[in-house]
């Protein structure tokens, strides 16, 4: 079983309990601690409770769509009687007295929520490293990393440890976890789901997203989760505003036209092979693929780094006069310089906003139903060769993880990833398929076409399965270290 | 013949043909022009041409609620084959294809536009001084100022030159030109009338308001302008989202309860005086008045400033940098201070904001339907003691006269200036009545109350009247400059 609608279906069918899934999660989790790192709390006690009242609640069973999942998310969302870490040694005050609408749905959805994962502190870093808690791992190599900000979601949810996980995307912390943990995940457009309880980072950029095992999990998550809030204003109804229920089907290869860039640069070329070969799959089975001009990446890339320096730094300052030492050093460097960053030039980058979303929507995407490119153009580093406390400085490799999904958070886009090959090491490559703005339903569509021609994402551990014996060098330095 | 209502109802009745009424409109425009400055273009042939077309319509004109009314409005509004001054040196690069939205719906409702109207440059300047058209002047006395920056709109409309007239207010610039002429002005809701096609100065701030001589006037205008616009998403439907049809009537005394602040510092004794004798009469009337706390006035007005420099600043950049020779150079000085404003302290004022308007509501107007403070804090000045070309700084009693109008459109809320007295100088005392976000149905019903028991609103000449004999010393002075 590998898949958050196999789970749900079998829990449906009582060919597994719902206590027995939270159990068997909590006890993977539990079991893969030591070699990923995922978790930052696990409410045993609370998770057991509720999924024994939605056992014994059998009329509830039948009607709600994910009843008695467990789930883990980002230690960034809101939940009664939980301090959320953010990644960091600043702890929410108090604990949280609401859920975050997000959450709160999924599990008014029948979701048994079982903890909260690791993430970089304060979300910032495309990694997974973390100095207050030590380093996430990615779940097929420790000793690689598990790319982030929403690390502990890629890792748990590439190990099986549960099925799926929430997490947020201001420059691509869903999609790079996803696309390193070999999993799928979605950015919808910007503020398709509810920010309400959710951590700031950058307003204009931030994204609550989904990562899951495939596109139609995608898919299940974001019927559930979606939706207008009166405590996000912002937060909109978009195409997954029905019953909560997800009725997407693979898309018809012949009625589909995807665009491939023209030139695609800065790509390692093991991921620029992986991702050829993923649309030649598609051009077999039928799907027309056009070569189109790409906006320029970069200049967008700029654009949005402007507005999250700007962003941050409004949403540190208080934090960051009162607890200053409480930040590690290279972390409050990324906040820092968005001090001087001018107001007319920060309200420049935003007003262009509109006018490079017509011509990506108007050009690059005119004649195709959505775009292919790739999610992280460089094959999946090591802890190490990234790890900026260590090395003392921003390695170029750090910087050129992001190029390929950050632009997207500046155009308000939405983008799936989806497994769709292997790099030189072996480990996963990520496909994004980038559309127009409210088109999440029909990308998860063209996802769920690429999930039925192949493979790639059922190359995961079945959900609950233990931990690899063999131990890496990776496993004893951490033990060494944790003795 | 004085107001809207009064000239529209005399079209439709065939008492006066909208012809008559265009010509007339035009014939004391050109009167009033040495004495007032008020009009930057007029359309005598498009307007008499429309205006036959009307009177020969029969059947649109019975449907139309303002048909063939005669109006003028501020220069900075889209209009086909106009360019637009924006009351400076750099006019529009080529004229306008398509109107304003809120002038294409009073077209729409029947209206005919003559001409547009003074500003201060850039609207940036609240006492309708300008330097390269030179100063608009009072409709009572050409030596004081018409206010700014909608200073054609307050002449013109005060003049009885039109009935009515749109402007534009992001720190007062509606009310106080209408407060200063003895006319009724509304700025409503942030962003409840369209701005599409409107002159930009500071996109969180700026309204779209109206200048009329009455509250039913102002009404009638809102009713036939508002909205929601695919041009400006930003623009609400509101409370006037009806058929185009105003029927709001004076509020009943018994059922009304105003605020009057407990504390009103930095108002001179003659407005404070006007004012009491305004809510003495509301009150004899059978109006509550409530002794309420006012918000920290002049704290809002600084964070106001921040987001006009900043926004202001980013707005003005490309236009300075390749015209700046031709600012003038103290309006100039007003936005070069924005590029040092940072990003983060414009976040910072922008964020605050939906506390502070939550404390104005659930604190200031717990227990009253709306609140009652000064317009202009000062008495009428005149063009001289004011002028900063002249004295070379800004004179204190400027920065004095946006002090009651500049923090509501921070809090964003709707405010009506009716007149409700006169000063020292026998000039005109404004009264403001200040509400909920999305209340301005209700504030015109207050004003319209107010009306009812008060003459102040009738103390104007009649419409299309010709300017007063008696020559002035500013008429000498004028006349020999322009000999």
């Amino acid at each position: 079983m590998k898949t958050l609608a196999e789970l749900s279906y079998a829990i449906k069918t009582r060919r597994i309990s719902s206590e027995e899934a939270v159990g068997r999660a909590l006890g993977a989790a539990d079991k893969w601690q030591p070699r990923l790192n995922a978790f930052r709390a696990t409410y045993p006690e609370s998770a057991a409770l509720l999924a024994r009242q939605i056992d014994n609640a059998s009329e509830e069973k039948a009607t709600k769509p994910l009843c008695g999942v467990p789930l883990a998310h980002k230690d960034m969302f809101d939940y009664p009687g939980h301090r959320s870490s953010y990644g960091s040694r600043i702890p929410q005050e108090v604990p949280a007295k609401t859920a975050a609408t997000v959450v709160d749905r999924l599990e008014a959805a029948g979701t048994v929520t079982v903890g909260f994962l690791s993430m970089a502190e304060f979300a910032l870093g495309p990694t997974g490293h973390n100095t207050p808690f030590r380093h996430c791992r990615n779940a097929r190599d420790p000793e690689r990393i598990s790319g982030g900000s929403s690390a502990g979601s890629g890792a748990a949810v590439g190990a099986g440890i549960v099925p799926a996980s929430l997490g947020s995307d201001t420059g691509g912390s869903v999609r790079i976890p996803a696309s390193v943990n070999g999993i799928t995940g979605l950015k919808p457009t910007q503020a398709q789901l509810s920010r309400a309880g959710a951590m700031l980072l950058s307003p204009s950029l931030d994204c609550v997203g989904t990562l899951a095992r495939s596109a139609e999990d995608c898919g299940i998550l974001m019927a559930a989760a979606s939706g207008r809030d009166l405590r996000d204003p912002t937060a909109l109804s978009g195409a997954f505003a029905g019953n909560g229920v997800f009725d997407g089907r693979a898309a018809d290869p012949g009625k589909l036209r995807l665009g491939f860039p023209k030139d695609v640069s800065d790509v390692d070329s093991d991921v620029l092979i992986a991702l050829t070969g993923a649309t030649l799959d598609l051009e077999r089975a039928g799907v027309a693929i056009d070569d189109v001009e790409l906006t320029d990446v970069s200049h967008l890339h700029k654009l949005a780094d402007v507005i999250q320096k700007a962003e941050s730094a409004a949403v540190h300052r208080g934090r960051l006069s009162e607890r200053g030492a409480d930040y590690t050093p290279h972390i409050r460097r990324r906040i820092e310089p968005g001090y001087f960053v001018s107001a007319a030039t920060y309200i420049d980058a935003l007003s262009q906003r509109e006018l490079w979303l017509q011509r990506f929507v108007e050009e690059t995407l005119a004649k195709v139903d959505a775009l292919i490119v790739p999610t992280v153009g460089v094959a999946v580093p090591t802890v190490e060769e990234t790890d900026e406390e260590l090395l003392g400085a921003m390695p170029d490799l750090v910087g050129r993880m992001t190029r390929w999904t950050r632009w997207l958070n500046y155009l308000g886009v939405p983008a799936l990833t989806v497994p769709c090959g292997r790099d030189r090491n072996g480990m996963p490559v990520g496909m994004q398929i980038v559309g127009r703005p409210f088109s999440e339903a029909r990308l998860i569509e063209i996802g769920m076409l690429f999930q039925t021609l192949t493979d790639w994402h059922l190359d995961v551990p079945d959900l609950f399965s233990d931990p690899p014996r063999t131990s890496t060098r990776q496993d004893q330095i951490e033990n060494r270290q944790h003795a």
